[in-house]
């Protein structure tokens, strides 16, 4: 493992390389391939928006706050590729936001860091700049997201840390940890903040079917951390729940409504649930960006489907009889009355949560 | 696949084969080595007892009811390997029954046809039959046990059908089918006989990890039997129950306490909680054999655990790091109060549980 570490803390899952100091462009972006650890830490390095798309949509960047980074990163690539004048430059990062729009319908993050490029490079273009200059500024935006999701993450564990005590069990799924984001992740944030601060919290990790990034990812980065973690399978949270005494159920969110319904990795409606019946509080953590004033409800969220295929075959082989028929949403939606509180990066939100979320918002 | 069915019904599980026509002994025990499904149909013949513990050890037979079948033949097996006279084959008969015991602790159905198999052979010696008499009357044992269970699970159906309705859609997990009985399974018992009835009954069925006999098993043996099923990973169940009108849950049993307290594989638990939070019947089908009145309640039913590895590895690769900590019980214990009614050949089974088991045990 390369001690690339910043803060004590994990290898950069994603960030912008000047080709040289002092001036952003020309850069490239460079990311782990999370698809895969947890047996190979691999960083791609790439110079094209298209390349960025695809790895989007391969999960190589994955994790709501990530793929925004991204998203916005590969824009940045297709502006400084482009020839020509500034209009040619925000044509070119226009039809590549475009693109990157299309690798990942749920997640809101994407949409929103696309959006705030756009415009940065639109003002930049009305503002008269020279194409050097709006590649220098589009790029500049995109390592400003970056920066603030750091920021941001950091926060949420700081005002999260207060709903843990130390020597408590917690029980993630999927994984919003610091591979999701660029530093301390969301819903592990106050995990590793109260690390810091010398608590013992031991966590546990469902595998998270079908991509499993429980175990290959949040295990991963837990141990590479030194927070103590015990991987389970994710038939088997209820019943750790009750026999293992877990006391708080963290998880991320792809996208809130502006009702506190949430949509996030499948399985994390059954474990509110779950939680809900062991009078367990269950918390989602995850940036205010995440929260979508325009969504009214769960039941406006798109849910994306993925093949089949991705859950029969496990390391190229299948685990099903050929031609079985899968049902496979990669996200549910948890309605606002099994939340018990939103952590932002501006602090705890209870409910009802239509007030709380519009407050925070505005 | 061999098209050796019967009734209509699925390849044997589990069969004693005669050498030849007209005696059961010399035979030999013939199962298929479900490790390998559903890629590769393989039966597997032996001779040798200890063959027969290891095949239940690395669950090549499972299901609570063949698991019982392949002890009883196992020690029959024993039985007739043995040299010397009657007292000699009795003791070759205690010995291996005491090494089959050890393979499985939890299902009670495996002590539950050892201890049968082991009266019927000190019976037979204390009535002064000689060797070969003995042999044959313990194979004889084995046998009958293996036809009352095909028996017991085709009446678990007649039962369990009054509970569905045509074009119903229900939510199994692991295999509790054909592949865990000699016929019919317990679980979807009912969902053949519908079947045979004409109804069009659509099964959801969950993967069920850490050994996926949802996806390897289930789904094969209803496909194999024109049954429509819908494999599921097991975290999309609580989806599927709120999105896809789920309208009954059907689950098998390793053991059910005389309270109405269900062991049963991982999963179950928090399956039972879930389809009490959508208001779905939770239905347990099992045999009366697995009903076991000298266990009080869950908290006295061992639940096994099994290696960590197991988890982790899939299909020969870890989906973990190394040296995660795994947390890997294979069952877990339903709580009588989840349980909506018991189906076992008796009839149907309601609450209050101690007085309906203990009528039927009776």
């Amino acid at each position: 493992m390369t001690p690339e570490t910043r803060n004590g803390m994990l290898l950069r899952t994603i960030e912008w390389i000047p080709d040289r100091g002092g001036t952003l462009v020309p850069g490239r972006v460079r990311f782990i391939d999370q698809t895969l650890l947890p047996q190979e830490l691999k960083f791609v390095e790439t110079r094209s928006a298209q390349e960025m798309a695809e790895a989007i949509r391969a999960l190589r960047v994955r994790g709501a706050p990530a793929i925004g980074i991204a998203g916005a990163m590969g824009a940045a690539l297709a502006a400084q590729a482009a020839g020509g004048d500034a209009a040619a430059v925000l044509n070119a990062l226009e039809r590549a936001a475009e693109n990157l729009q299309r690798t990942r319908p749920t997640a809101v993050n994407l949409a929103w860091a696309l959006d705030r490029i756009r415009r940065r490079a639109r003002e930049a273009a009305q503002a008269g700049v020279d194409a050097g200059d709006l590649k220098a500024r589009v790029a500049a935006e995109a390592t400003a997201i970056r920066d603030e999701d750091a920021r941001m993450c950091r926060a949420i564990g700081e005002h999260g840390v207060h709903l843990l005590r130390d020597g408590c069990r917690v029980l993630t799924h999927c994984n919003a940890g610091s591979l999701a984001t660029a530093e301390y992740g969301t819903a592990l944030a106050p995990v590793y903040v109260a690390r810091e601060r010398g608590w013992n919290i031991h966590v546990f990790a469902d595998e998270t079917r079908p991509h499993l990034q429980g175990a290959r990812l949040t295990a991963w980065e837990l141990q590479a951390n030194g927070v103590p973690v015990t991987l389970i399978c994710d038939n088997m949270a209820a019943a750790a729940m009750r026999d293992k005494a877990v006391s708080a159920v963290l998880v991320g969110a792809d996208r809130i409504a502006a009702n506190g319904d949430v949509a996030n990795k499948i399985g994390t409606y059954g474990l509110a649930l779950l939680a809900r019946s062991h009078r367990i509080p269950f918390y989602v953590l995850a940036p205010t960006s995440t929260f979508d004033s325009r969504t009214l409800s769960g039941a406006d969220i798109p849910i994306e489907q993925r093949a089949g295929e991705e859950v029969v075959n496990i390391h190229g082989r299948s685990v099903a009889p050929p031609g079985v028929d899968v049902w496979a949403p990669i996200f549910d939606v948890t309605p606002a009355e099994l939340v018990t509180a939103f952590v932002c990066e501006r602090g705890i939100l209870r409910p009802p949560f239509s007030e709380s979320i519009r407050r925070v918002l505005s």
